[in-house]
């Protein structure tokens, strides 16, 4: 029985790092088609959201098949049920690069006005801070994952320069109200990204360290070791 | 044992049942510290939040005991798994209640643009969603839960319906260029509040009918029964 459920975490973890590959691909994705404009790209991203709804419905099934025939404790259980919540956290990050691809078609030719609102350094940020929380995940790493709660300060941040730039523009030209209201939800959905990347750094501490870090005002919790 | 767990289960449902009052009380405040510009009322949500917080954490770790201390299968299994994803939603109707309030100091004397802007047609239809949904977990009702997640498409439209009356209206006052973006957070933050109802309807139905209807396509999964 030991072995059964020792086997099945493996699998499990293994599904958890695919899902997070195929999420992390479709962000990638849905950035690469608003930046470049391109709407089949953009296309592809919503088409594949299937994929990602699958893998999500098929990792549920395996943390229930697993609760079931096993009676899992200590870091196993932990590893299914933050499984649980991380896959959770990973299909409604692929349901998000899914609204930045519908936004595609709207934002066609606002390049310029994109890069001048800053929102590719944003992607740029949310791109690792994602990237990052999957890595930590991948290889177990608590103190990867409590920089990540650090950082997604610095995306709020950037968040609220953001909103100023693009009050801005609206004043000094009306024909860009309607095309920075829609940047204005884009950047809504990217800042969302990043919390979702640190609700997944928050599981993987409490996988690792056993310990609950979220809502903990304690900076000693975040903090990464010297 | 098996009446240990079934207190234990007991329990865990007064807990979610106690959460979910708890965060309606925090959305149902958070809307009239805006619509009536009550800063004291706004700062009270802020406050209270940790109250949500605690209680997010201890419904985790009672679900851990559960899980470490028995072997619930079936309806018990999916009891506690749906009562983890649905803490996790209502936790995050909660950090969204602290969104709204945050923003009531930044609209303080724009209730008539709030009107103007249809903002509490929006927020009385998801109070509604948001209280059915507790009430489906409450009841074990599946048909108010697939009721639900038909009614989340009219939130859908209204919201798309507010995004044209707001880049309109900053279209002929530029004067109302910075509350009206303020508008346009607010109500994705309110559309986020009717996501996450939908997410806990699905785990009600998938509790109750042991099916997984999330990301489901086919009409009959989500039609109330005639």
């Amino acid at each position: 029985m030991l072995h059964y459920l020792e086997e099945e975490l493996e699998k499990l973890k293994e599904k958890i790092i695919k899902m997070g590959s195929l999420v992390e691909e479709q962000i990638d994705n849905s950035f690469k088609a608003l930046f470049e404009g391109d709407l089949d790209l953009a296309q592809k991203v919503i088409s594949r959201d299937d994929e990602v709804d699958k893998f999500d419905v098929k990792i549920d099934k395996h943390c229930q098949r697993i609760f079931a025939l096993t009676q899992p404790v200590a870091f196993d259980l932990r590893l299914i049920m933050s499984s649980l919540m991380i896959n959770s956290d990973l299909e409604r990050m692929g349901d998000i690069s899914v609204n930045i691809a519908e936004r595609v078609k709207v934002l066609l030719g606002q390049g310029e006005l994109l890069r001048k609102m800053i929102v590719d350094d944003m992607s740029v940020k949310v791109k690792k801070i994602v990237k990052m929380s999957i890595d930590c995940f991948v290889n177990g790493d608590a103190e990867l994952a409590k920089s990540i709660i650090n950082f997604d300060e610095e995306i709020d941040r950037l968040d609220r320069k953001i909103f100023d730039l693009l009050t801005e523009e609206m004043r000094s030209n009306s024909d860009l109200i309607v095309p920075c209201c829609h940047i204005l939800a884009l950047v809504r959905n990217i800042e969302r990204l990043s919390d979702h990347a640190t609700n997944i750094a928050e599981d993987v501490i409490f996988l690792i360290d056993a310990k609950m870090v979220k809502h903990s005002k304690d900076p000693e919790n975040l903090k990464p070791k010297e």
